[in-house]
């Protein structure tokens, strides 16, 4: 079977080319991708997925880091002038923008589940002619969002598996599920999917990230330490007063806020493992004769472990405290994001690594890798590992132009067809599964 | 001549009250003020004076703190989308938004001027319901523009005074030059004027303000101390990095703002006058788990004289460049505005003083009143002054809901009725103005 | 009578130097003149002036910023070591280092009260050569103590007017007290004299400083405008921990301290008037490789008025709690120092400048100057004046090598001569003060 | 032989203790062990062992961290005072105070070096009852110096092996190397003990130190991840000025350095290993009123490998330098401390295992530990394996009062027995030692 795929991939690759470059074209970040989750739920109803969206796959109250009322209506409304379909907005609208696309073979077998994700970065891209998007004219038409980060090709990815699966239906068992996620930069949207239940039935749970530092031809099976994250927004209420005439009655947000940045990132290192904290944006002030009574930052506190988040976590929010009592001023802080710190299941390790060996254009296998960042997939790898499946989440390797969230950034495209390739063999293969004999009749057995 | 001007303000306060809440409405910044300098020219012609404006008054090279052209036709398009005036707008097109409006009686006599401002300030207007303006229907339409200081009122005393004087100009000598100037929010537009010339041939010169502390019913004849000041615009450019990732490949320019925020705050003191710095706005990166890589701050300096407004200005620039050199980014500094020091002339003080004694509604009269702020109305009195010309600049009290700057800034609307009578007495009794009797025949003569 | 005092100050003048000198070598700062003091206290006894000194000049509770119990007997036993008389300490004893001496003429007259201070200041005196005590031989020898600001001629000023009264007494009237204050820097001790009383009998009180930015040969008869200030000791309580090992465990007093003077220098000015800030000492931590868990400031913050200095007072507590709150330590705050916003009156500068203009090396006198800084001898200018008595604080000129607190502050000698003439002058002139002619038998009239 | 060694252990121990804590008692900081060292060669010698002490052992270019020629003077002196051995003194003076006792055994057999380290830390010991050296008197009675990390046990440890090999050097082979070594904490004397080729000739090494986490009966055999680490010491010199009179004359070397101690602890973690940062002491300006014109800081970083060191110092020195650019002073850096990241040998674990397992205190062995801090014994470890020998650092347990570095520090006494008696075996088993068997005829052939 690994030919016909091998010959799929072929004929389908410019048409994925294409569909990556429209979705770099049409960058939507977090909770906002109308456009984006319309035309997936579109094409995979086409194809014969049977469609699950909007609130029935995004649960609203787990929701973080949801924007305004106002900016979600403005998106969509953007998001149509730009082809979304107007046939799917309504499911979306809101910030409902979950996709789940279910094929079942009717035959028994696993439930497999594959996740990606869909949204862009707050970032301005680059319009330098050096930066390939730009040269070639599917640079963001979005001002300030920007697939920084891969995720358009993660959706394109997503897309592609669905095409191949269900071309070779004939030869899977058991049931296939695709996740198209929202809002993963700022992990706030996975937690959403998972307390709307779409991870209970999987047996099997695969996701993964492209880049990350491996190169072109590389596949790496399992990521390991994904860091414990928990996501801030600070808001700093003062008063205003005009900077020449009356300094004195001023209460001055926005040294609060500068205080706090300087104060955080002050944190001591925790000896026990990693720690990371970041401002990731202060805006801070009116205007320039006008002592700034107000100021708002973005946090982000990460931890090898959750403890040592929950160490950083309570400092942060201490100095945050701290701030506010030295410039008489209010401090509020909300909680827009969270992810937990967890580890890809070794028993899936040397299937993986079975898969990927066969594609072609796959060079080498690494069996783990140590993450750097967080990711909020590691809710749905959990939630998989604690009913007793097996999750794993992978890198598939693509050499970069620039860093990751680097307004320069940009893939090899061909990672697409690797991953692709690896996804839609763990899916082929699944009767080499751990545990999984092609006698076993139902999900209930594992 | 008193009692007929009585009876004209009068009959025609209503029509101001409406056009002042118009322009609070339909607030434009500094540069943008395109409705409104088209709905001042229309008026002024129609009224019968004659017009310059744009680059007639506006020298484009000592233009400061101009926004992007992007910006400015953006704007542009919005103006005309809320009344701006077609056959007005191209000459205004591109930032060039000041008029003046000349009435010359043919007969000997003074040039005398008189300037009033015309934009709003960069303040998201209150919308809460004790909030005048909100309750009223008048508050803001513009996000993010506001008058919060009273230059809707301005405009509309200047607009009053020209239809005042044209209906009395028989009783007028010499000629009357009424300025309409931008952006003097940041101290940028008089300078643009003063070197187009506007001045030069200007014999006595009155501006002013409403409010500043003095309350309805009092005037102050002129002011003294306004504060030498500079504005600085402040951007850092670092490098941005994935927080999660690579915390160490990035070079934060957030922390190197925040740190210049604090320092520019401890500048000393200065033993021999009021100084004054203040970091009004502070933008930084882009994106919560992205090490920032650029930030931006709106900072000026003032000092009671221009001695200490460059003493300050010095060590800012010491302290913004330090910072940068901290965190290893690159910091650029850009001069956006610039006023003097200055002072009203003592001479012209009594001849103001029994003008304004004139006026039914005014109960008390003051010579002096030391400012705390800074005015670029400066550069027009000193060319003036440096002309051997005699100018004041006024503060004409009216009792405010809160605070200049503020967002719920409010003023008592008969203030403009005070304001228009006071400086049309001082054009009706030019034959009064120290050394100028009515015998002299020329400018020349001063 | 000014022929005579002329003699007597030619001749005194090789002596007064000497001394000046002598104290010089041997400064000792506020609360720890014990020599100084005890060589005071025996001279004017010899010269026949009945002396009041220790508790009896000293009111114990109202003393500020009194070293420890072991630092004031080790300076005393220092003190011992170095010259001080042993008959005498036993009065100056924990720190009571005040010293009164009075000359009764027996006469009807006014109580005539000057006062001079005693104390050196914390800084470690340069030795390079270019330093004349350095390269002269009377550099201090007490480690980090030294006369930079000129109280060892202060001492020696009170000195020579108590030779050179006493030798002319037969020309006095009334009372003359001579006033030896400990602690002025810090403006630690004058509160404690004159709770004591001391100022309660006197009618006419002079008091004054050398140098001060004005030249030799010159006087300025009434100083205005000193700042109203309050001095605080602040201390932050941590924990301690190893940096490498464990520095989670750590709370971060240095953090703490360094954030609060960052923070306290950027009190926004006052519009009202002059405001001041300064942290001028921190030492924090104990050794590199540990988290520190102490950290100590000495803070003062100052005004034109006692509204400003509370303004400013009120801010820094809110900003070194602030940082308290901010690193999880424990702060103390203790005001060890305190002084009045105080003007010299005006009815006394006529009197003082005929004086000094009988002094023939002074070539200007001057009615006013307005001071920079805070000066405690605003407690009895006060005292006096609020018993309805005057007073006035002299700045007597002399040209300085280095500023005042300068490791290389130096005067000219000369100024003693003139500074003695001129208070010498004042009392012996007494029949010229205001409200008093010779008549008057008693204090009570004024 | 284990009998016979536990029986010597037991007859001895009372005076271990004794010496103890009197090194405890008279604790001296590193360069200045005039006391310590002078003992321990006086007994050295007098046990037999060729001696080799001062710049003999001690490369003076080498030193880091050096006190100045005053106080060493002055410490030595104080050291006579307190029972220094005169006829040692010579030898050590100008801070050359480390020994090394050989004993040579004339028997073929290898190199076996031992060091400890006796220099005590810049803490001032609490006083308190509950802290046992102050309740039985043997606190230090060195003001600010305090033995709270252990080395008064370590060098009672050095002594203590060397009465027990002496006593039993029949059973021995090879030769023994004891190092005394100075000048431990801040990593600044082990390098220059190396530079005078003390371990040139050593074939295997052991160090290693007391507690450090590790309970009483617990030996690790060896300990990896020592931290690579540089110390600096900061100077800034400004300018100072009088705070109230002209604070604008001032260049606030406080300033810098409080913004410099919250950015250094700002630099970012790094992605590939652990790092530190700790600014450890801050001492800033002279008096209260005036403005800081110098400031120190005590500086430490950190890394994993010494490229991570590496990072963090260069961002440091970056920022140091920055803070002086802002407040317009000058910056100099002196690095006083350097140590390496280095592993102990792997070889060499099980022959140490095997040895600690044999003494009846200890109930647990562990074959390794990650350290958290720094050591320089690292130095010593590198360059045995550097020759090609082997090379371990132990920890043995000791259950403390407090952690290392807290004025409450303390021990449980016990430990001396238990490394004394491992350290000994080791040297009575050395023909066990890994390649090298008894028929090895020179150091050669290893």
């Amino acid at each position: 079977m690994n030919q016909q795929l091998k010959q799929l991939v072929e004929s389908l690759s410019p048409e994925w080319t294409a569909w990556r470059r429209d979705f770099h074209k049409y960058a939507e970040s977090g909770w906002v991708e109308f456009r984006t989750a319309s035309i997936v739920a579109e094409k995979l109803q086409e194809w014969g997925y049977v469609i699950q969206a909007g609130k029935e796959v995004i649960r609203d109250e787990a929701r973080m880091g949801v924007p305004s009322a106002a900016f979600l209506a403005e998106q969509e409304k953007r998001a149509l002038g730009q082809g979304a379909r107007p046939e799917w907005l309504p499911v979306f609208s809101g910030g409902f923008t979950g996709v789940v696309g279910i094929l079942d073979t009717g035959r028994p077998g696993p439930t497999i589940g594959f996740r990606v994700d869909m949204d862009a970065l707050d970032i301005q891209e680059s319009d330098e002619q050096d930066h390939l998007p730009a040269a070639n004219g599917y640079v963001s038409i979005n001002p300030g969002m920007m697939h920084a980060c891969g995720h358009d090709a993660h959706t394109t990815i997503g897309l592609g598996l669905a095409q191949v699966l269900m071309a070779m239906k004939d030869q899977l068992k058991g049931r296939i599920k695709l996740i198209f996620q929202p809002a993963e930069e700022g992990v706030r949207g996975a937690k959403a999917m998972v307390e709307a239940g779409v991870l209970d039935d999987v047996d099997f749970f695969f996701s993964g990230h492209i880049g990350s530092g491996v190169p072109l031809g590389e596949v790496v099976c399992g990521a390991r330490g994904y860091l414990a994250t928990t996501k801030l927004d600070v808001t700093y209420k003062g008063y205003s007063s005009h900077a020449g005439g009356h300094p004195e009655d001023g209460k001055n947000a926005l040294l609060a806020a500068a205080s706090a940045a300087l104060n955080l990132h002050s944190i001591p290192r925790h000896s026990q493992g990693s720690s990371r904290i970041n401002v990731g944006v202060l805006q801070a002030g009116s205007g320039r004769n006008i002592v700034p009574g107000a100021a708002y930052l973005k946090v982000e506190t990460r931890g090898a472990t959750s403890d040592i988040n929950e160490y950083m976590l309570e400092r942060a929010i201490q100095i945050i405290k701290g701030a506010a009592v030295m410039h008489d001023v209010q401090e509020s802080i909300e909680i827009v994001g969270m992810a937990n710190s967890c580890d890809s299941s070794s028993e899936l390790i040397p299937f993986i690594r079975s898969q990927a060996e066969k594609v072609e254009a796959v060079h080498a296998v690494r069996d783990f890798v140590v993450a750097g960042g967080s990711e909020d997939a590691t809710y749905m790898l959990q939630r998989v590992q604690d009913n007793g499946g097996l999750a794993s989440y992978l890198v598939i390797g693509t050499t970069l132009a620039a860093g990751h969230h680097n307004e320069k950034f940009d893939i090899d495209e061909r990672v697409m067809e690797i991953a692709i390739q690896t996804y839609a063999l763990c899916a082929l293969h699944a009767g080499e599964l751990p545990g999984w004999s092609g006698e076993n009749t139902e999900n209930g057995e594992k």
